[in-house]
């Protein structure tokens, strides 16, 4: 188990894509429930089963275990309702911590989220350029959320 | 991944206690839906989470993965909202096939229920003397119905 504390932006412009190859990552939800969440990913050919519970804006608790691939797999294509998010994650390392940065596609497409996890919610980091206005704290951008009311539902003003 | 075939029993007397030592079994629910549970267990001394997804009425899938018993226990104090069963499982061997009984506690208590996992669902097996009315498909009998709705709460005619 451990305690996920993350700050999550919008992303600028494209810069961030020449720092780091990207992964394929497919992700849909077992469970969706207010205070927690079931997640199966398939990241690359990796499998992973993850359980999220919400502590607070910033911080979650979260148990993440490596699952056969084939699983996921199974899991994705017919025990998640259709409740899918898919996405390239760029890891780009800067100063001893990492950005992760989700190009999403599908009904998400057009949306780039940077998220970056730290140590303790007081940690200090700078931002590169290419990172926009902060979204922390604003659900409509959990994966989860994304999932339920993907991005190109949205009323964009 | 595997496809769980089970027949369910009621079981008439303790002459099953002489031919197994019992382990704790504490499992609680991060999600209950109609078609899929995931489950956490403490089993003894080892964790596991579960995945369990309806076919039909005698058969699941069913992704079964070890985990840490920290975490177990960690899920099981606090984040299966109360949904919670514990029982002693006693592992009976019986012409190449697994006797479950299972004697609850708790909200549970008095009830007592055999299960037979099988390779399919035609696969023959004969019933030892203790064995009682069938009630596979029974909905109310599944764990995850006994953590909603106690035993103790059901109207006993």
């Amino acid at each position: 188990m451990s305690l996920e504390i993350e700050r999550k932006f919008l992303v600028k412009n494209n810069d961030y894509r020449s720092l780091a190859l990207p992964l394929i990552y497919r992700q849909g939800y077992l469970a969706i429930l207010p205070e927690r969440e079931v997640r199966v990913r398939l990241a690359g050919e990796k499998g992973y089963l993850s359980v999220k519970a919400r502590v607070d804006e910033t911080t979650r608790h979260e148990f993440e275990y490596a699952i056969p691939p084939e699983d996921a797999i199974f899991m994705l294509d017919n025990l998640c309702n259709g409740y899918r998010v898919e996405k390239l994650r760029y890891r780009i390392p800067d100063h001893g911590l990492i950005w992760e940065v989700d190009e999403y596609s599908g009904d998400n497409s057009g949306l780039v989220v940077a998220e970056i996890e730290l140590p303790d919610s007081a940690y200090p980091f700078s931002k590169p350029e290419w990172i926009g206005e902060e979204i922390t704290g604003d659900d409509r951008y959990l994966n989860a959320a994304l999932a339920l009311n993907p991005y190109n539902n949205w009323q964009h003003g």
